[in-house]
């Protein structure tokens, strides 16, 4: 326990709650490849976990299939990245840091939920692993809130993130596929803000291939 | 709207959706008088938002009442500190700060929440009243996180925004009162805590009043 003080054996459970309580406090020192709407820095993965969380209570009405619920898919959010405290905040677009992301944060997931009490340890691992098999209708809305909320962002930061990482559309559109599968409404709206960041110059468009030049 | 560009009528309710979801960015740069645990800054508002509703999760079973909705809590959670955006971070010991602090977030909430599709706002505006009356038993557990959150960021930090505010031990003690109310394991805690804090001079002690020196 990381507790610097004894507490009895009645709060054995609570104990190893404060060690996790305690630990993920560090989740606010990860930070993102987003850029706050301000420009001001980058973004921290315990506040994007707070925006995607509002924005499930906020759009639910958009999803698609109509048994959601929200209690599990908000849980699904608060908890989807704090195995990032050991593993790292993996770029939506490195091929590279995705080669071993599984393995890095499933070790992650076992020594953080591992402070747990034990019930808690496997409810919480099920949840995470559910978020990221998007096994469920509602891991996929929430994959759906967790990719557009950073699409929202680089649109009003003037593709910052992007422009830096030499990202284009056919990438983004890719990495929107849960959104496509959530709601109709939403993916309607994420073809409107790409247009938008393609005709503004803040996010490239795909090379034209040479055979579709000749 | 804050939209910089329009979308088409069937994007009404959306478009203020995502006018409101672009404004809450704005509380990742409202800052709190707690420390984050390694000191490295202080903590923001949406970050806390974040930490005491992973914990309502996680601490629902030493609730005293038996009934508790955890999806109303974490509503609450989440959505309790936006008016922060226009109001400020009221300091919990500012006596000043507080004679205008319900005028100030009311005020607050009507501009931000009134963003928000009409149904929307009404709603999001009885949860966070709710949440400010301590009115059900949900408000009550999430007020008593809210309030031992920074109790515990202070303990781990060695009392450094207790210490730099001239806080005593009576303060820290009427500020836990939900706490006392919701949870009686939560209770005991706190109680341990504050008298570590006491021991180890990371809070002083109410001074003894004249009277009972004699």
């Amino acid at each position: 326990m990381l507790m610097d003080f004894e507490l009895g054996d009645e709060f054995e459970r609570l104990s190893g709650q404060l060690t996790f309580i305690v630990e993920i406090d560090k989740l606010k020192n990860v930070l993102r490849k987003t850029f706050l709407i301000d420009r001001s820095r980058h973004e921290n993965t315990a506040e994007h976990s707070w925006h995607v969380s509002v924005m499930a209570m906020l759009l639910l009405e958009h999803a698609n299939e109509g048994t959601i619920d929200l209690n599990r898919t908000i849980r699904m959010l608060l908890l989807h990245d704090i195995v990032e405290i050991d593993a790292g905040d993996t770029f939506a677009y490195d091929v590279q840091g995705y080669t071993d992301k599984d393995e890095r944060e499933k070790a992650a997931a076992n020594r953080l939920f591992g402070l747990l009490p034990e019930d808690q340890k496997s409810e919480w691992i099920a949840l995470w692993q559910e978020f990221e098999e998007g096994s469920s209708p509602e891991a996929v809305y929430a994959a759906a809130l967790d990719r557009l909320q950073p699409v929202i962002h680089n649109y009003y930061t003037g593709g910052v993130s992007w422009r830096a990482n030499g990202i284009v559309r056919s990438q983004v559109l890719k990495r929107l596929a849960p959104v496509r599968e959530a709601s109709d409404k939403l993916w309607a709206f994420a073809q409107i803000i790409i247009q938008k960041s393609i005709d503004q110059g803040l996010l490239q468009d795909d090379p034209v291939a040479s055979h579709d030049k000749n």
